[in-house]
């Protein structure tokens, strides 16, 4: 029995060196977290090596092949070298050796990897992650691995794609599996995207309420609201800053505070249509005259004493209907004042949104240019120096 | 005392091979993970296998069968080939062992199962999940696995269902439990679908509303950004994108653009009915003559010159009656001719609510049809190549 | 020295069976999941059992007692049947062994436990939750188990209740406790129940506010909105469906489709009130007399026409006078109309009001009648079969 | 080398008793759970013992000291009994043996501890927990544990406070740290007491806002929903039903019954002075006379025909005149009608708003007066019996 | 073979002292939580010392290194002294030891370390956290530690960015790796401070909108309600109270207080400029005389009286007349006052307005000056005393 002979030791020749051959490597994307940039991934591996004291002489132990416990021979352990956790499980309690001491062997690993992805263009971000694997190469003793074949299982992962996995090396020693990530747009797109272009859309026609009644500021409010809500929405789903955070951030940044300042604008302006003008800072100049109707006022007494004097002279009738008509026109002038104010409100209004429009055209170009053009790249590599 | 023997190796006899008996599994689904088509799953397996180096003669030993501690022999290693993790735990710790080599045992395995469920028709999706189980057939040692009886425990898993659960094979050597997945639709239907209904239907019901005053402006506003809010609900339960991704989500922001484009048609006939024409582009183009309201004003103040001259011929009360039937005349022009506006206005939007009312059924008929006859299929066997 | 012998296997006498004495279980719900109905228990247990081979002659080795490490002799395993994960632990890491061979131990069960609880009446939910205790049975050799007292000890658990815990039997060999769990009331009463009423009572009430200003139709969708958000709240803390599935989400489903009608007519009788007439389905039949306003504007130009030809005859002042009376009149005549329109408007309102109160005092007899008469059973043991 | 003895077994003296001294502990609150009402300890504490056994000559082995790895000595096993889960950890892989036989060893406990804080005067509240250290007491072998010295470590532990540890007796044999714990009020305040009495005092100021148009209703009924959010923020931070479960759950619940009777109260009195008397009742009663305002117009009619009477005699011009007046005074009627109603409606709301002053300061004295002199007592030692 | 020696005991001289040299390791922050203040750390770590007993001849044995299974042999272990959870694993199965009996291991270690940063100057608070590293010192054995070299890895950790990793000391024996922590300050910046600061500039502009319409109370308590959703925000996210904890949420505080203050002005404000003064509390002094409306009703009725008294004398037409004057006169009279009670409350609201922007401006100025100068400082090091 080879079990009693105990084999827990790694085996050794002269160089202290050992071959590991992978012929056959099955990736799986998990999960990958959009937010700290991390992804679980599997990795199905089988394993050939050969241990020369597990070897047999067959005229004396008549099997070519035997199953021996996992837990009684030596194995190796492969690693994620940028993974942050690693786990290797053995995938079943027995393996396989064969009477020349090659011994042949399933594992599993499970590793969380470290991998900045280029989030710059997000929704529409991919990137190519490196999965580097490698066995213990402590000081002078080697262990050489070579891979042959990757395959990459279609894991259902919610918000990422894999894409691919393929093979790759950066040094003779340094293999790992390239593996193309691509976020899948269309749930961000219908939930950030659309919800806050149609926000700014109707933030744009929100020009066509009157400024007096028809709650034009009550609008402007809800969808700033709605605006930050979306804002809140987008960042607990991205990550924090790096070398290329999304540019869409900034570019919501920048649309918040349009929002705003239309908003602002359509404040003053509403005051203007009601006032006449923004008698709010000339109050801070000057207080003594208070305000342009208490003059009207005191215009009014001087009709009312005007008309008792009137009264003296020529028939009643006359007097009275001459009151009527001062009393008419009075108030035809306060009407023809308002609109005046309206007018010019109006008329501010609509310089305003021209401007608005202007510069928001010439930014969207601006903002679509850089998204669609620039292209940010990220050293992955960085783990191994 | 066999526990000395210290059976850990796996019995193999010439063509190492190995018949292991499952007479009876007991399937359970723990939890369905709708967001990432994950399956969380328990199974209790009964193993009967025959070890013969744990065989006695009843001659020496007088017992028929005895109790092993579990961790001094060899058990066979059960497993979910699709599950993202797999782990098999002993019912006890020790099992029976009869005089034949016989050996009795009970295990239950929890297993996270990777299942592309087709949601397509969601919320009245379900299909039917492989849960396949295997043991090691490690290269020329074949451990063959024999399936008898399958049992389904119904346990409650919050939204989803598992109506049966089948065994079925693949071929020879690949057995497969077919589950049964339903989603429970009433509480998907209750929180998403009813609510979304009813905004539809206020949103259509909402042109009800007069334009001017009674704030439709303000009430459709409120129901697009309750349909944002429902729209982020139902992305945050259903996957991303897939074979067969939930149409629903389609039907979602098609729904969502309509209620959008009804808000923003809105919005601009309340400054029709209040403008008479949208003047707001009429800036553009000229902005020298300003507005109607200004010419009017001129107007008004041309009859207060006519009126001037009129008061020096003719008797004065006549001349007084006379700018008092003037001055109503002004205001029952005006209201004229904000009545005409208005009305031009509301006929326009009758002529968009029934347009919208036209396409939205003729939407509606097409969607449902397609939910209703489109089956999409998804291969759930990809695992096995 | 008894560690010597290594007594791991199980105690076996002729007929392969071992009466197991449980004198005290200690039971602790620790938490309770609504949402998935399962609980989380905690069990300590006293274990008594005699294994011969552990006795000794105190003549030879003068000690009544001895303590030996736990994982050198043989333990048995105690199970949750209907657990969906049982683990077991020592309390300790040695036990108590006498010298005729007695064993006290005392150990702790940590269980997850599916139990379809009864949640029909919710809030006031409760139920008998049966946690089955066995040990294993494995064909053959029987281990029997005699329970002898359960205590059930209070352990603060949310928005659960452990009110009692006794020990029932349901065949010979099959002992369970019987848990009695209810729902602490308050908080879904406080959270859930409270707001929704006081919903609903505002939306009873609305009625008061006046059709045209007042804004009830921006009152009542925001009514309808909060409701939603509450329906939300209360699906996402009841499971799905089930046997005995809440009937409060069905009550809930039916006020929220009565406050959207409600609200709906509100907006239609709204149209009514400023219009007269529900012209909105007028101009699908007949487009062409366009509407009502349109042809008294014909009057009034009309009447213009007339007043034209009244100024020839007659002394000026007069006509003048009849002119400003056939204004007044005209506004009069309008203002009636107008009122005309609203009091028609509001019969139908309170009409409404009127059957919306009775259909709704109605339906919550029978709810609460159904709510407080039916009561649903639930077959706990389905997982002995 | 000692290693070789094995001394795997608990060290025993003839009355099979052994006293474990622990010179040192170091308390740490991780956590505490607020809603499930749990803390999360760690105890680092050191352990002295003598084991005989383990006692050598230092004559024949000339070190006073020798390092022995743990796990091939016994080590005795300190509890937490009133934890729920109670894990103890060895410092360090070795420990120290002196040459008489004592042991040093050092030793961690993360243990789960179910402590029913009284959370009465929340967020004010503060506690004492007891966290029980025991070893094993199996029967009639004893071990007693003496401890000396207890400091507590000022973790950061989010929203408690752990203010000290001093050590106490219940029995001679029951040991417990008494750990002070005290809320951390001022987020509490910040993000529940303040926004709610804040609230509570716009709803009293809003009784500012005039009834008819300003839209007293809306603003109510957004504070209302927004306490409502509150509401159920505190609900899900606070515990379920105990014995002294929080006093302001149910204050809480008061001021949403206040705001909503303030609320509804606001909405009948926005139709008193909209119709004059709550005419919604009366159509219960008697639908024949219909309204006040049809009288009026009834009224009218007379009025129009006495005109036409009058047109006969007298010359026109002053019938005309008189039409004017007539029509003036109807409307002069009108208006004075409706300030009646509003005054009637006012003086109603302004009663109203003092009885509801009134109330409001009874209450909250008195529920001030419970919360700051009522002290609650929770016996926290229920789990030794 | 060694691995037959079973080499687990530690290492001992007569001192019992054993020097152990880490010449690199790798420090990589993982994760830090702002709400509890802990570190997630990982270190790899190279560790090389002599174990005598490992020792070969050379000449026996001719192999200069030898690679032996890690359980097989005694190992040291690295502590993090203030860390919560310390776990170390070996980096390999195997470790490399050389014939004069040095021993070459790789190790890594997962922590969860305590660190009160200082968040005082939150979003732009960094600190230094300690990580102190130890082996076991157990009283009179001394395993004496020599660190080399530190270096950071860039892990990509969320919120915060670790900055630099030096290695420190803090007595001879005391050896740590200060972790300079940065929080990446965009994300707070544009999800809290930016919607709140755009709220209070918001709230400064709406005194623009018009007391009596324009919805300036609405727009106020919406603008309060954001803000109180952002204040809980900000405290889901930041630590509860300690020494140096954020100034912002006391700004948050005060700019709550005064926002709710503007809005109870406004309402007051409001009322003042509808009725002319705050009859509300007259009321409550002299509840006889009622209401000023009301005496002027009785003016009227006087008025009326008057006029048909004057109707007997004089000729018809120019009573009439007269009669229409008044009742014009009494309109005219009415807006007057309505517009000197809405002057009235006018001049209030600007100088309200004055007094609050002044106000705001000096506790800005305050409050932005002891957060830019002010520095809190913590000390890290209370763990060890």
């Amino acid at each position: 029995m080879l079990i009693a002979r105990n084999m827990l030791s790694m085996p050794q020749d002269e160089n202290c060196s050992l071959l590991i051959y992978v012929p056959f490597i099955e990736y799986q994307t998990l999960s990958v977290n959009t937010r700290t940039l991390r992804l679980n991934s599997r990795l199905r591996a089988m394993i050939k090596w050969t241990d020369p004291q597990l070897a047999w002489d067959t005229s004396e132990y008549p099997y070519d092949a035997v199953m021996l416990p996992v837990d009684k021979i030596w194995t190796p352990m492969l690693q994620v070298t940028n993974g942050i956790s690693t786990s290797m499980e053995h995938d079943s309690n027995d393996l396989l050796v064969y009477s020349n001491g090659t011994v042949d062997h399933k594992v599993h690993i499970n590793a969380e990897i470290n991998c900045e992805v280029n989030l710059f263009n997000y929704p529409f971000a991919g990137d190519e992650c490196p999965v580097a694997i490698e066995t213990l190469s402590n000081g002078d003793c080697i262990t050489s691995l070579v891979l042959d074949q990757v395959r990459s299982i279609d894991g259902s992962t919610g918000d990422w794609q894999t894409n691919y996995a393929y093979l790759k090396k950066k040094r003779e020693d340094r293999n790992f599996i390239a593996v193309g990530l691509k976020i899948s747009w269309s749930s961000p797109l219908m939930t950030l995207l659309l919800p806050t272009i149609l926000i700014v859309l109707a933030d744009f026609v929100s020009f066509a309420l009157p400024l007096d009644g028809g709650g034009r500021n009550g609008f402007k409010v809800t969808l700033v609201l709605s605006f930050v809500m979306f804002l809140n929405l987008l960042n607990s789903q991205l990550p924090g800053d790096g070398e290329c955070s999304p540019i869409i951030r900034i570019h919501f940044c920048v649309c918040l505070v349009l929002l705003v300042l239309s908003m602002l604008v359509s404040m003053v302006l509403t005051r203007l249509a009601h006032d006449g003008s923004l008698i709010f800072f000339h109050l801070l100049k000057q207080p003594a005259p208070q305000s342009s109707e208490d003059i009207e006022e005191k215009d009014e007494e001087e009709l009312k004493a005007d008309i008792h004097i009137a009264q003296l002279d020529g028939p009643e009738d006359v007097q009275m209907l001459r009151k009527v008509v001062k009393f008419l026109q009075g108030l035809e002038d306060k009407q023809s004042q308002k609109e005046r104010n309206h007018m010019f409100a109006d008329k501010l209004d609509k310089i305003f949104f021209l401007f608005y429009l202007v510069f928001g055209i010439i930014y969207l170009v601006i903002m679509f240019g850089i998204m669609a053009a620039y292209r940010c790249t990220v050293d992955h590599f960085n783990f191994w120096y």
